[in-house]
């Protein structure tokens, strides 16, 4: 199996969620068991020797695979939630979105100065949401960040937009 | 490492997500990699055995424990999203809560007649989530199911709900 097998499983679904837009569906991917293991392997080879003490999952198709390599790695996992559905304290970013604005939060206690942390979203598109939380996870202080998405959209730049492309990976190109 | 320690971990948060509620932070296990792994492990023990093909979690803690378990078990992950997420053709049910109607979905293409399905959210409270899940669930004619959660609100009696409460696991009682 390969990443080529891993593409393929992927379904494209125009005009979701409006009229226009080729939706990536990673679901077809993750209900089969060898694709799912495949994706974890590969994220597994990329960070197994970056000592990474946290991946950071965006809600909610984030949690999937980044509870995953989390649980590998031997890390711990965080969730970066939408406003009000964490329960604690939390930090807060708000960032503008095509039709308003958004806020992501995550709890004042979920990460550590001495944190080597691993960003996780599924797909990379405009990639406004991923800046915000690198903004968000930068208020902690932390040692070290790397961002990682299954997918990127190319045509859409939105690995333009970080400081570090170097530290931006992605495993699947549309 | 025990169970004990899993419990102990537990953030408990008074009056949240309104009045009243002691609401039951797992954040504070999943942040430290030592636990997420021990909940990992019991988890992979108690249902290695069951020839499991595919874990369903709910929308959207319940996707952080379903995902590393159907990985370890080397089966397939499928999400039941809140209505108009999931981008494909999609079954649905709605249900009561305590203040209105509520849906839940998954993709018509996610389960088949052969799937042996293990069902999992981080707590059980009412049950009135889990139950419309299951009902979700029996739409595909599978062939057997299992119900698990890390935590279990023993006082609020939502195991009552279901046909065959000996399938319904918790690995903490509250």
């Amino acid at each position: 199996m390969t990443t080529d097998d891993i593409k393929n499983s992927i379904r494209n679904i125009p005009d979701f969620p409006m009229k226009g837009i080729q939706f990536k569906d990673i679901t077809t991917a993750f209900k089969d068991g060898k694709m799912l293991h495949k994706i974890a392997e590969e994220m597994y080879e990329l960070y197994k020797d970056k000592g990474i003490t946290k991946v950071v999952g965006i809600e909610s198709r984030g949690f999937i695979m980044g509870a995953i390599l989390a649980e590998k790695l031997g890390a711990g996992f965080v969730p970066i939630r939408k406003k009000g559905k964490l329960p604690a304290e939390t930090n807060t970013v708000s960032y503008e979105k095509e039709y308003g604005i958004d806020e992501i939060e995550m709890h004042k206690d979920a990460l550590i100065p001495e944190d080597i942390v691993l960003i996780h979203d599924d797909i990379l598109a405009t990639g406004g949401t991923m800046l915000a939380a690198e903004n968000l996870i930068k208020q902690f202080g932390i040692k070290e960040l790397y961002i990682h998405f299954i997918m990127e959209l190319d045509d859409l730049k939105g690995r333009e937009l970080f400081e570090n492309p170097e530290r931006v990976e992605s495993m699947i190109h549309f």
